[in-house]
């Protein structure tokens, strides 16, 4: 972190400069967990180097296309593509000294996916883009790449299943970012709120195993309450405010229709 | 249906502006589509949204890029996306209303289908694209945002099987729209015939089970009907236009093979 | 190859411009190779002209796409399209045709990866896009095509599987193609070797039958010579450079040890 980034956190820029060491740190850490995952699915070489800089770059590509600004993060740092490639290649010769690495790969991801969320949304914002694209695109720059990742090889993204909140991590430091930046706030100061958010939410959703719901239809519940509100209307409307009149010969009739069953 | 829309009917305009009403109801259409199919697979709330969003704006993205002119529809409409980011909510959480709206569904879908059609070929057009490729893109826009949900979820997509006409329905209407405009029609006239066309053949294929092939090998029929060809050519150029002559010939010696083999 | 390529060849230009019959005649073996593949896989027409048009043009649009250069290769030769449209239909009605083939599509195949690379490697070669882009790019092109056709049927693409060389072929190609551009070797020289780098690789692979390994964990191996260094090191600094005192000490308490348990 150098001075220029402290010195922002005082001044008015509208443009927040994320040191290059940070966008590396992410897109790196993005690589390393797509080589990790080629290598279980058991892909060779170049399934795993490609997987790799899919994950990595996949989020900042899809921003960069669906803003059309002429600056694709992916082709402008060669050098970046060069240590990316050497990295895959180690993981898939040196997979074996990951297996112990778990957690310590758990918290690099998030941390990632949290400089990812700050590098879209604050690219957005600076493109002045609008508060619910900045949000959006930060979302997609955060998981996008792993949800690529995932359709390559022809299974439904995680993220899109029941699962520990991973998108909505993103999504929520994403929004963090930008309505700080909106309220006012300095950038980088709102840059380590988006990051904080992304890593607490992921930290705190495995923890008490916090999982989306696959479904959720309220239907019933609701129709149950209209139908409940309904009846409380019409006794209001159809009998003087006394619901109750309606209800008991309601009660009544049933009581009277299963007796007679009975006696059948 | 705005008053600008009707004297444009009658003017030379070479350029459709459609109101902005009817592609935000296919938009919204593509939307609830594409979420009513994430429900069915149990995705949660954020696959729910990616997939409606997909389905909606899909076929515009592909467009887009493929034009590469610098006004993704994506991007430049947020109020949209935070209405069909609603509606993907509301199905996700009211899956039961929209069980017996399955006729009003499938309307709405192939009315949907006309409108991308349209919104893609009139693109297009007015960026002089040519025939080919205002056909293409019209049949792109239409469908491509259902080939990429299917895409997402690890299926091969509906369009690409055997099933009833739905790319064939958007490649007839862009066809028509672009026959039209080039023939020098009214635009908003081609633009009409165009969602009509597409609306009709859908339900023409269905309510015929009219189905695209999944297999049509005419090489056999082909190959007896050159070698009909060959034989008549043979006996013409061989037996000086006496065909009959080689093919009694050849009978007589079956015969006569026949008669020997019965013998043995 | 007409009179300018030769010119060139003896010439400084720095842009190579490929005659238009090998762009044309690369695309469309692309073509007929996917559609051979949709009809293999059942799809119906509308699916076979698809995967067709995504295998010939796929790599050249995910190049374009990432240089976001204006000039996608797909929308900006519309006759080459209608081309190729036919092919698709004539694979789908005459898939028989195709039967006998296979070595004659096979030697196609290799030859249009080998264009393509060379289409990719030298269009970012033209653009001064460096010598890493210039190479993935090259590799992007010789076989993004087949990869996106993969993930639309929903399969792991099969060139990041264990498989003969394809991948590794196109970007051999492409490699061979940048080393000698900036070599200084006149580009049309540069082209042929492209060419035949990547058709020769292709046959090779094949003849022996070399393939990428799908798993390929080098840890236990390193592990046991970092052992061995480790004892060398460690007996040449705690035993004054005598390691052979402490190997022995240590085979000498394996056999005490071994030779106890025997009585036990």
């Amino acid at each position: 972190m150098d001075t220029t980034f402290l010195q922002q956190a005082f001044s008015d820029s509208q443009v927040l400069t994320v040191p290059w060491s940070i966008d590396y740190f992410s897109v790196i850490v993005g690589v390393l967990t797509g080589a990790l995952f080629a290598c279980d699915r058991k892909l060779d070489i170049i399934g795993t180097v490609v997987l790799g800089l899919l994950t990595g770059y996949g989020g900042g590509i899809i921003r960069d296309v669906l803003l059309q600004d002429h600056g694709v993060y992916f082709t402008s740092h060669p050098d970046l593509i060069l240590i990316c490639i050497a990295i895959c290649a180690f993981v898939f010769y040196f997979r074996g000294l990951f297996r112990h690495l778990d957690a310590t790969v758990f918290f690099a991801d998030a941390l990632s996916v949290g400089l990812f969320a700050l590098a879209g949304a604050s690219k957005a914002f600076s493109l002045e883009q609008g508060f619910v694209l900045s949000v959006i695109l930060g979302a997609i720059t955060a998981v996008g790449g792993g949800a690529v990742r995932d359709i390559c090889v022809g299974e439904t993204p995680g993220i899109f299943q029941q699962s520990n909140f991973y998108a909505v991590a993103g999504l929520g430091g994403s929004l963090a970012f930008v309505i700080l930046a909106y309220g006012g706030s300095p950038l980088p100061l709102a840059g380590v709120a988006c990051v904080f958010v992304v890593v607490f939410l992921r930290y705190w959703s495995v923890y008490f195993d916090w999982k989306t719901r696959n479904e959720a239809d309220l239907t019933p519940h609701v129709a149950r309450g209209v139908g409940k509100v309904k009846r409380v209307v019409s006794g209001v409307f159809l009998h003087g405010g006394d619901a109750t009149v309606a209800q008991k010969e309601r009660r009544r009739r049933g009581r009277w229709r299963r007796s007679r069953e009975k006696r059948d």
